[in-house]
This record gives C-alpha cells, sequence and structure tokens, in this order.
C-alpha cells in the first residue's frame, strides 16, 4: 500500500485538478463538444485479480464489468471499451467471453491492443461512458443528513469464491461474472449527493466515501442485505467484488427501484465509519492491490 | 503471430464496423457532442517492447509516445491519457518520467489504475485526442498516382538500441525517448489520402497500408532519409520504434513543413511493396508481439 500511496500521491501531483479526480474517484470526467464523457481504466493481473487458471471467458467477463461498474456509479451510459489482452493461454475462450458481456451490456468494442507476455498474465480495458445526468455523481458530496442506500446483497461473491476454492460444486457465478449496475447507477445518479461503487468490500468502500465527503457514516449492519449465511454477515461486509451501487440521498428521496437503506450520515466525527455505534475493528476490505 | 491473428479476427467478428477499426487501423474513432474523439490503447510489457531493467521512466516515456503517436497519425490533438501501471521496481521514477513526457506534450494526466504484480511487468495506456480534421486519415485511403512522403528518418532508434545492448555510451534517446510527430500529424491530416505512424519498421507498415488501401507502393529506397551509416540501409527500412510518420499525398501536393518523398502508389500488383521496383526479400520488420 505505502508504494501504491506515494505512487499515486506522484501521479495527482502530475495531474491538475480536476484531472487528478479519476485517481481519486476511479474515472475521469471530460467535457467536449457539450457533451460529459466519462471514462475509466482498470487492469487485472493473474493471482491477484482473478485466481491463476481461471476461465479466460470469465476473466475478460470481470474486466469489462469492473470497469462498467465504474461507469454506472456516475450515471454514465457505455459507449464502448478498449481491451489490452496479453496473448497467450486460451485466446479464443478469452473472447467468447468479450463476446457474451459486450452483448450482454451492448456495448461496442472500439479497439485495443494484443502483446505477446507470460504469466502472470495482466489485461487491462478502458471504458467510455457519456454521462447522463450533470453534475456527475462524485463520492465526496455526502451531507449530513443524507441517508445511506445500497442496490443489492453483499456477499454473493465471497461465497462463489469460496465454492470455486473449496471445489464444493456451488454457484459462482457472482463471483466469475459479476453485474454492474448500469440502469441504477443512471436512476440514481439525478438523485444522489455521492455514489460509488462497492468493489473492495462495503465497510472499506463506506469509509473512503464518508472520508472524500468530510462526514461520518453511521451504518446499521442489520440493515444491510446479505447473500451469505447470517454467521457470515461481518465477512460479507468487508468482502469485495460485488459491484452494488453505494449511493447517499437526501433524507425523504428513495431510489425508483428496491433498494436497501443501511445508514445516515453525521457530521464528521472521530471516525469516517461506525457500524452499529462503534468504529469497525480489523479489516474493512480489500486494500489495493 | 497465428494466435494474434485468430484472437484480433475474433474481436473483429465481436466488433461491428466501424467500430472494429480500432482493432486493424490503431485507434478507434467515436463521434460525440458534434465532436470526433479519437482513442487508442497500446501495452507494454517488460522484455518484449522494453528492454529487462529499463530505466521505469523511459518506460513512462515509450508508453505515452507511442500511444500519442497513434493520435498523430490521425491528426488528433490530444487530450489527456488514463495510465495502468503495475507497481514494483522504482515506481517514483516512472511517475518522474510520466511527468516529463506529459509536461513535454501538454497532455494531462485524467486517471488509471494501479495494480500489483512481478516480473514481467506490463503497462497500458489509453490516449484520448480529438480529430481536428475530418474525415480522420486512416490506413486505407492510398490512391494509384499518390506520392509517399515520411516526415523523418528511419534507423535512429535501431542505433540507439545499440548503443544501449552493447554498451557504446552512444546516444540512444531516439530508441528510449521517441518523440511522436503531433504537430506533422495535424499539418498532413488535411492533406494525406493515408496516413500511419511507422512503429514496426518502414517496409512492413508501408506494405500494411498498401494493402489496407488496395494497391502497391513503390519505394525508393535511396529516397529514405536514415539515422545511421550507409551499410545499414537495409536494416533502418526495417527496424521500427522511430514513430515518423508515412503518408500518401495527392500528386502535386507537399507537406508544409520538410518532409521525404520516398516512393509512389501503383494501381495494387502482385505485391503490396515494391522496392527498387522488387519485392523486398526476408523479413520487413517487427511482428506483433
Amino acid at each position: 500500500m505505502s508504494a501504491e500511496r506515494a505512487f499515486v500521491d506522484s501521479l495527482k501531483a502530475l495531474a491538475s485538478d480536476p484531472a487528478a479526480r479519476g485517481l481519486v474517484d476511479d474515472c475521469a470526467v471530460l467535457e467536449i463538444g457539450g457533451e460529459t464523457l466519462v471514462l475509466t481504466h482498470d487492469m487485472l493481473v493473474e493471482g491477484v485479480h482473478v485466481p491463476m487458471g481461471a476461465d479466460p471467458a470469465d476473466v475478460a467477463w470481470k474486466l469489462v464489468a469492473c470497469n462498467l461498474s465504474d461507469l454506472a456509479a456516475k450515471g454514465a451510459r457505455p459507449l464502448g471499451v478498449l481491451v489490452g489482452h496479453m496473448l497467450g493461454g486460451d485466446d479464443a475462450r478469452f473472447a467468447e467471453g468479450l463476446g457474451e458481456v459486450l452483448s450482454r451490456y451492448g456495448v461496442p468494442l472500439l479497439g485495443g491492443d494484443t502483446v505477446s507476455g507470460q504469466a502472470p498474465r495482466s489485461w487491462g480495458l478502458t471504458a467510455v461512458g457519456r454521462a447522463t445526468y450533470r453534475p456527475v455523481p462524485s463520492r465526496a458530496g455526502a451531507q449530513p443528513g443524507d441517508a445511506v442506500w445500497i442496490t443489492g446483497p453483499v456477499g454473493a461473491a465471497m461465497i462463489g469464491f469460496e465454492g470455486l476454492r473449496d471445489r464444493t460444486g456451488g454457484d459462482s457465478t457472482a463471483y466469475r461474472r459479476p453485474a454492474p449496475r448500469l440502469a441504477e447507477g443512471e436512476a440514481l445518479a439525478p438523485l444522489a449527493s455521492a455514489m460509488m461503487d462497492v468493489s473492495d468490500g462495503l465497510l472499506l468502500d463506506a469509509s473512503r466515501m464518508a472520508e472524500a465527503s468530510g462526514v461520518t457514516f453511521a451504518i446499521d449492519s442489520a440493515a444491510v442485505p446479505i447473500a451469505a449465511p447470517e454467521a457470515r454477515r461481518a465477512d460479507a461486509l468487508r468482502w469485495g467484488d460485488d459491484y452494488e451501487l453505494l449511493a447517499t440521498l437526501p433524507a425523504g428521496v428513495e431510489p425508483p427501484f428496491e433498494a436497501w437503506r443501511i445508514g445516515e450520515v453525521l457530521p464528521q466525527g472521530e471516525a469516517p465509519l461506525l457500524l452499529d455505534g462503534e468504529p469497525p475493528e480489523g479489516s474493512l476490505g480489500y486494500e489495493h492491490g
């Protein structure tokens, strides 16, 4: 983490505000021709973000989905993607998965690059979207008095991952093929004071959003929907890869679809996050990475 | 090559025309808000595109420069870049080189991603530009009767690489820190019938442009400016990494800056490329990779 932090700090020093925003806030925002473009770039590395030996079709799916999820958190509609693919293994299977996820979300493949390499391999993807609402939601706008909402349960990816790891034969779809909440992001963008996707764990991402907004989030753990046994609730709140959207909405405003109110925004206190009234102990989630 | 070709063919099958263009033609073109965006994504891999142990500042420079060169070939003015950086080694030095090249070309860093990984490391970069002339030049527009032009000498990167490899202490700047021809690309875009950058070797790239255009290029080897000893002329015509622009212009049209007329466009013959009247023998350049 310290290497990454130092590097990102160096990058931030390079970038002028608000251009630096992409390095803090997952997406870059670019005004052009009266439109607002949202751009995001994520890399996946074998053995870090996807298991060694993962089905290349699942790698392609996750590569696209995690970037589309970043667009979803901005209320942006995807215009296309550019893929960086390291050849080797089963490239045809990678192309198959890429075709599936792009077709599922109606996103064109605009271009990209193929390179030779060797394990552990890596892939990169840039997704470009058009903002459907301006200003584009950031993670820095939460206000005291807002309510904290989540678009769906956490823990499904954890259960899927464990099923794969332990070869239980359980359904691992949620882990292998996450679903970006594009429609939900568009619907929330005009309503939310802050929004982000939950990729690194609910508590960690909530803590980051609270810090970025200069407030404290009070989360009610029992109110969080989980897709895991009750005994795993604490883990589910800390596991990533679910790609639900976390949003703060002014009091009295409700999402126009089923969503869960999991807490409220308080003025900035000593800790950015309270879980059932106390700062949570131990790891809050997945630190990149 | 066959793995890459098959994969790229799979990708092309996924992509609708003209979206597939980016996979053939290095850049994607996206119309939005009355503007035309040009996007390109290139990856670099240690041991493949940059030497193992290369100065990370040079890696950052080359990563940006090779993508800006793709924009230059479209007459596009850079709006910003997103960088995918694999942590490890000297990240501060990478950030330093990134700062140098972005500052040199006045390009903002919009965002990106950092990931952990291990050698051989890889990096990705997406450059976004705004077309200054429409239609955006492609490599497919060369017409019989056009003249073939190049914006500068080839061979400097080869000499620089060899100097580094053999530790001669010679100037390796051209290899380590190539200069994208952005101003030249903008100036040529309204004049050129076809344009591309020479990244994989003049003969190979000329051959590709001729094939894409459905014509034959007749190149006069003695007319090609080289930045290498005369004894290395044949090698200089086949070495890549120089990032000059190759353009075809209608007869009688001359570039508004110093450039070299190195051949002419003929109706399609048996070979896409003639060198001093004959199809060149052996390798034409650097096959990706």
